[in-house]
């Protein structure tokens, strides 16, 4: 899924995209210092590890020109397509080098079998069994990251000769699944949603209906039972229920959010309202009942899979970082769609939290899963449950995907058109559309004061639209230095004027530290509060805790909400941190259970204070993307209340 | 694993079991019914799953008799031999038709070849394969079931001459392993522990001292990576860290549990005492860590493992049968090894409720997994997260296991030798042993009083001791309407006189409901209590709910801690219920996270009862081991606690 750029009209948009070059973030922000160093760390590291872990090589092993035997997963392929959509990105985001797309594109186009076919598992070892188990093949999956990465070339890179070369390739598959899979083949569907929305996406960059209409076939025929049970039941796949009588989000997380992005593009490319909606519909049951506060989704490592309505348990969360990437697609999906604030909300509070808290300071090691809690003497000596970030796994989906995104992410910080420019995410940057430029000056989310300057205005009136978060309770304006009095409407202000250049808008965000609580059916968290400011949710991590608290259990310690929280800025690992008052609980006795007769005989889990309780001490909350750059330590994000003394 | 006849005499040996055929239950009272239904439920309708589902033909394959494409897991013969081993104890108990015994018997001394080797997988389509994969090719595995079954014919129904061919096939299949695994063979451990304990029970029915050896071998050659890292690392399989040196359980909780169990076996048999404080340290870092109320063990389903400590979700326990099984074994071995009253209580614990929960009603479904809640609009369509027992599983461990365990029962109740009796389950049935008889005429666990009748008191002064158990805190004795004044020592009341017959002792050991609350470091029930009565934990169950809270949703539910617990009598499913005042709470916001800027502001979490509460009504709380024996409904344990008005 990709930053689009001029998708074609459609009378179910609501914004439209910039052209992909009109926003420039600035490095020395929060998101453009995350798209730096993705350029100069995480993307180099996906290409060396293409290398080191035999992606490249399977694929020349195609074409003759390798003889190892087939590395890693049957959809290998797709971490480099995944680097490839990276890679073009960049290119158009800094320029630079287009060694890795020229490479590949050759690569690609070799290994590409006459009819289209393109699948390095498939076609040495296992040519017999293609397409034969298209429930867990990957290979209409593959195809769809195949087609992503050349629509990311040719919109990001045209100036590349290999872009186009990209395209035919992806044109060739796409074709190919057309033949086999559209009306005149036949009805099946890939048990791994993604092609959907790169094939409308190839059908917006070559106006190719039938690319479309595959993609309407293959979400239409999905809900049928074609798929089979499969290993977890047909809801892993979404294959149980059609999509528009589906009433809650179900099964693997990853592919319900890649299956919802591709209703999107399919219901607003085609006009259809009943899908639009039933995708709403499947969003508000996500966001109501099944997604952890850091935008996370996927409550179980079994099956990957969304859990229960309000099964959100912070120790075993799964929030596989691939699932925050779908559903920030899908967010920015039905923003364009709706232009509901909430939807940029969720983009928002995915990004900073659940994405975010994937990839280490340094560029090169990441989370697959993201959990929100991390006891003391958690076993993390297994890839599944690893204590720290780890440079590569067995199943690499995360890391390219990351690196996808965050080398498009200027490409979601504001919409526009004649009417005018809406801001969704605030960042240090530049955003130039239609005639009119404006700087973003901010250390937003570290700064509550975000300036935008305009620097062109084009002529006549239209309206700056600026996104108040949900979060934000207290959204202040001013003009040239006056006050403006309006009302936030449907999640933004709206400034309407003829502009001049010169002129200065100065929103203020109020950033007060918070508590938040979880609704009560959430069990997993009952008596606890976790903290946030902003956008940002923080944590506790052991690293940081003071020396009268060091020697307590991590698992002790509970938050005297007698105390206020405090905010403090910070040279180290986060700018600014939340003091937060923590004492740790009297060490309770050895059982797991203890028993009182009658309830009138005392009150089991809501005891006083007792005598042993240390002192209160305040200890630094960082925020939750940054957790885990230090010692593999215990880390909360969820901290039990202490009850009150007395 | 066995209800262990005539262990060879060792110094570590606390307590004697008594023969095996000295323990008669009666089948009205809880654990004589349970035997019963064993024998006419859920025993016949494991013999004809094992027809249904292919496993006797599986080696029937072998044997040239059936053509049929194997079926099942790689180690379904397990399941056969399970049967077996359940077919056998009930001829010792029982009597009946040895019709199974016989034929299956006959079936494998057909099957096995010449050299030993039994394994109808591998002995058909994948020969080649035997004994190259010990992590997970289950053979030694496979083997110990059959050596299982083979000393349980050999104890339980000698008459039979079906069971000396058992013995001889197992025999055969152990000197294999000590010919390949021993001494002179490779050095090598399977990844599933259980032949351990099966070669010390074989030991102790032929004397065979190799068959010791080789069970020590194992346990001593187990934990240093020999097995590799597999796919969830080698602690899953216990073979990260030598057992004496294991400072806390790990892994996979079946595999763990088995292990303890043919640990502690080893130790007894071999004098070994530091790895029997090994085995008792690992216990206890079990019992007060990673342990349910229920006695169940597993909070994965990823890898059915042992989490974190204090991971305990009841919603993803995994609480295996197979595991609350594998507890009892080792509890029972550590309790003959220790005479500790609190492996009595443990074996209590986890057959009243883990155990005693997989079995429904009828006899002839099963939980594999036993999680201590479900919530409403559970997704139980998959095997791995049913919302009502099965008839049977693709992995069927658990049924045939529950079905051997049932039909050795009596086996556990008691223990004794030329000093006295030691009773540790208390049931309605008959004990004789050592010249003495005694009727035990009891309720338990339903009613408190416990009649113990002396029919036949043999010469001589000599101790009757009566467990009071952990959570009893008022046990109360009289001997021939007498009030004796005596302390339970160690958990045991000793009564030590020259008995006469004809003399009576009762024993009353008060059982008020009780709440219970679990450590504070138990984050997922935090501000939750549980119900409980004797040694049975109770639930809440939809089907319970009386009007007044019908309409509210399961999971708004709360107790109301102000009003009283009530016991009741009844004749329906539950004999006795406790009466449980809840309140819903007021249907609140939609969203699942909400707001307050300083703790000053309000305490989330923490709010009084809102006035949209319905007023408190009495729910009948059940045992949880009767849960889903209606419609499938949404049931916890865990009650969240209201917050007194106000």
């Amino acid at each position: 899924m990709t930053g689009p750029a001029a998708p074609t009209p459609s009378a179910l948009a609501a914004l439209r995209p910039l052209p992909l070059t009109a926003v420039r973030l600035h490095p020395d922000g929060l998101l453009g210092g995350w798209q730096a160093r993705n350029a100069a760390a995480t993307l180099p590291h996906c290409v060396d590890q293409l290398a080191a872990y035999g992606n490249l090589d399977n694929l020349r092993r195609v074409t003759g020109d390798a003889d190892a035997p087939y590395a890693g997963m049957w959809f290998a392929d797709t971490d480099v397509y995944k680097t490839l959509e990276a890679a073009a990105w960049e290119l158009g985001r800094s320029g630079g080098s287009a060694e890795f797309l020229t490479d590949v594109a050759a690569l690609l186009e070799k290994a590409q079998d006459p009819d289209g076919y393109l699948n390095s598992y498939y076609q040495v070892d296992h040519r017999d069994r293609q397409w034969t188990d298209l429930g867990f093949s990957h290979e209409m999956y593959a195809a769809g990251h195949l087609i992503q990465a050349a629509v990311a070339a040719a919109r990001a890179a045209p100036q590349v000769l290999a872009s186009q070369q990209v395209v035919a390739v992806a044109r060739r598959f796409a074709d190919l699944l057309v033949r086999r899979f559209g009306p005149e083949g036949t009805e099946a569907v890939d048990g791994h949603p993604e092609v959907e929305t790169a094939l409308v996406e190839l059908y917006r960059l070559t106006g190719h209906r039938p690319y479309l209409d595959q993609a309407r076939r293959l979400v239409d025929l999905r809900g049928y039972g074609r798929l089979g049970p499969g290993r977890f039941g047909p809801r892993y796949w979404q294959d149980d229920t059609p999509i528009r009588d589906q009433t809650e989000v179900t099964g693997h997380a990853v592919r319900q959010q890649y299956l919802l992005a591709g209703a999107v593009d399919v219901a607003v490319e085609t006009g259809d309202n009943d899908l639009l909606a039933a995708v709403e519909r499947l969003w508000r049951s996500a966001l109501t009942t099944r997604t952890y506060l850091t935008g996370g989704q996927g409550s179980r490592h079994k099956d990957e899979g969304f859990g229960d309505a309000y099964e959100l348990p912070p120790d075993r969360a799964y929030a596989e970082t691939c699932a925050a990437i779908g559903s920030f697609h899908t967010a920015w999906r039905l923003l364009l769609a709706t232009g509901k604030a909430h939807y940029a909300d969720e983009l928002e509070r995915v990004l900073y939290n659940g994405i975010a808290a994937s990839t280490a300071v340094d560029g090169r090691a990441f989370f697959y899963t993201n959990p929100l809690q991390l006891r003391t003497g958690h076993d993390g000596s297994h890839e599944d449950t690893p204590s720290q970030r780890l440079s590569w796994y067995s199943c690499a989906c995360c890391p390219p995907n990351l690196a996808r995104l965050m080398a498009s992410l200027h490409a979601y910080a504001a919409t526009g058109d004649a009417g005018g420019l809406q801001l969704h995410l605030y960042a240090a940057g530049r955003i130039a559309g239609h005639g009119r430029v404006v700087e973003v000056r901010t250390d937003y989310p570290w700064n509550e004061r975000i300036a935008i300057v305009l620097t062109e205005a084009a002529d006549g009136p239209w309206t700056l639209a600026l996104r108040v978060p949900g979060w934000c309770r207290d959204a202040r304006v001013t003009l040239n230095g006056w006050p403006v009095r309006v009302a936030a409407e449907e999640g933004y202000l709206r400034l309407s004027r003829t502009w001049q250049a010169g002129d200065q808008v100065e929103l203020v965000l109020a950033m007060p530290p918070r508590m938040v609580a979880a609704h009560p059916r959430v069990d997993a968290v009952r008596g606890s509060v976790a903290l946030a400011r902003g956008p940002v949710v923080y944590c506790v991590e052991h690293a940081d805790l003071p020396a009268a608290l060091a020697g307590a259990l991590f698992e002790d310690l509970e938050l005297d909400a007698t105390e206020p929280l405090r905010l403090v800025t910070s040279d180290g690992l986060a700018p600014v941190t939340i003091g937060v008052p923590l004492r740790a609980r009297a060490a309770p006795p050895d059982g797991l259970y203890s028993s009182c007769h009658q309830p009138g005989q005392g009150r089991p889990g809501a005891q006083p204070a007792r005598p042993g309780s240390t002192p209160t001490a305040t200890v630094a909350a960082i925020p939750y993307f940054l957790w885990a750059n230090r010692a593999a330590e215990p880390m909360r994000i969820w901290i039990p209340l202490a009850t009150p003394a007395g």
